[in-house]
């Protein structure tokens, strides 16, 4: 089947991309010797996380137990929930986990300590821990070394649970300083930190700057979008994931509607103009989004697209938009040679 | 089940707040004499559909030929897909389903009308297609009253197609002098205009200062949600959807995090602040998103969350909120009474 009898909207990965975008980040952390964990949050499809593990990849990140779960049903036997889990269904759902998978997860609070414990003790498990501390962009985490140190050495203390080390999100500047105190501090209470898990597909490449960090997870990377290459981590020409859509409407000359808008592409701005570039018209502005239409001022280009007309479009955040679709088409060069349904996606948490 | 034993993030649907909003328009509009058409794009759900053509609706109307197959599929004979159908595999699924259904649909160009013409010929069947016209907002459809009138007589000259009146989005004070002067303009061509469709929630109890138009089409009104309580077509009581979430951390005293990020909120602002109304701190502001994490500042609330407590949101945006689940929770008072899958969701257009 040849690409162009795809309908549109379609979600598209170029195969030979993804191979290559798989490959180049696990040369980099290989030759650096940081293991790959990578965050299959991006795609939600075991078989690329399957193509990470392959390539090398000593396990992969889930973002929540639903995604932790159609991985395992995939023969996955790694798995990280950087995620504090509470309440008594998703513990349980956590427990039978561990049955079946090496999993670890992370707590920034005694409260998510206390129910991981009660959770692994009744199990008669011992479950990897890990604290998270905030890297400086104020979302979770503990707030400094002392705060983190002590959380470690309550896990450490607590019954059916193992101090399994330190994660984060995104690694920055901060995190040097913060993790060098906090191992001191947990060297003074004799407690190794063994494991060091940095975050975030923009900063791939600066893993290396970073020495304290052991592992790393990047899900963005695999497909690229257009807030990666603003970031400088990747090229366009690298970008392996796109949304074919159709002009639909040339209402008046300057404008034109594509038949992608906020349910294929997301309002997702990461601080971008527009919502999305097109390949084909790079000048092209996709200024507004509703449900299934795309508003784009074709103004400055040179010449308009005729009604009809397909286009390929480079959302701004691949991870949304991948999640708005049931299946990606997966295509070497022109040829369509997989259609991947997107099994781990809205799932409960 | 009680709805507390539902894990979060969940979105749920009061069904007593449902039924009223369902019944609340359609005597509206009954008592107006405008036909009830309502748009399923809100919920993608068959049973809801079948709930809207109960209470009185005349039929549905779909955005996509995806939503429009599912729909038929539950046993739905009316459907008005208002948008331009283009290309051979999209046109062949639209005959397949002049088949079995009473379908509808629209265009605005002679390119979408001529492919139209072509299918519906080879189909042997007679297709009404409306002219869409640009209500004001800049988006698709004809821009003149002229220009409306040029392509109705278009579509009433083409073989396989019925000219089946005019279709705009949303209903809006520059409407009525432009069906007014597009009417006389087809009258003079001796071409009656039988269905004049207009469109949108926030507008809706203004249809019967439209005379002209015969057909209402509102989507979110079924639910609503914090963009319909801001235009006033509906109060924060009437909102039947609502987004269950657990506060899973809180790194300092003024910050929380909550478990319904943009993967279940959507990144929709609607020309609002914040990305969401939390009921029970509603004076506190989910000021960003990450994709399984909402940002909340409780700096303004007397008393702050404890980590692990639930909370419950009205989202910005219903529709695109509705469309990142597999399942709606339908709860009667605090019980599970239904678990609906969305069924036409992550589909083909």
């Amino acid at each position: 089947m040849h690409i162009n009898q795809i309908d549109t909207p379609a979600a598209v990965v170029d195969i030979d991309k993804l191979e290559a975008n798989i490959n180049r980040l696990q040369d980099y952390l290989d030759q650096h010797g940081v293991a790959n964990r990578p965050h299959i949050k991006t795609h939600k499809i075991p078989e690329m996380a399957h193509m990470q593990l392959r390539a090398g990849a000593v396990g992969v990140t889930c973002q929540k137990l639903g995604e932790a779960e159609v991985m395992a049903q995939a023969g996955i036997r790694d798995i990280f929930l950087p995620y504090n889990i509470l309440g008594e269904t998703k513990l349980e759902r956590l427990m039978h986990l561990t049955r079946r998978v090496q999993i670890s997860v992370t707590a920034d609070s005694e409260v998510t300590v206390r129910g991981l414990s009660q959770a692994a003790r009744r199990e008669g498990t011992t479950l990897p821990v890990l604290v998270e501390f905030d890297s400086g962009i104020g979302r979770c985490g503990t707030q400094s070394p002392q705060e983190t140190a002590e959380l470690a050495q309550i896990i450490a203390k607590s019954p059916g649970l193992h101090f399994g080390g330190l994660m984060t999100y995104p690694i920055s500047a901060h995190v040097d300083a913060f993790v060098a105190e906090t191992k001191s501090r947990l060297a003074t209470a004799g407690l190794p930190v063994e494991r060091i898990s940095g975050g975030g597909s923009p900063c791939m490449w600066q893993v290396h700057e970073h020495p304290a960090i052991t592992e790393h997870r990047a899900g963005t990377y695999v497909y690229g979008d257009r807030a990666m290459v603003k970031s400088g981590a990747m090229s366009l020409e690298q970008c392996a994931f796109t949304i074919i859509a159709t002009v639909i409407s040339r209402p008046t000359a300057e404008r034109g509607i594509l038949d992608s808008g906020s349910k294929t592409l997301s309002s997702d701005l990461q601080g971008l103009e527009g919502y999305g570039l097109i390949l084909e018209y790079p000048e092209a502005s996709i200024y507004q989004l509703n449900e299934e239409h795309a508003h784009v001022d074709f103004s400055p280009c040179p010449r308009k697209p005729d009604i009809g007309e397909r286009v390929t479009v480079i959302p701004n955040h691949c991870c949304v938009a991948n999640n708005l679709f049931n299946q990606i088409i997966g295509v070497r060069g022109e040829v369509v040679e997989v259609v991947w349904p997107v099994a781990a996606r809205g799932l409960l948490q």
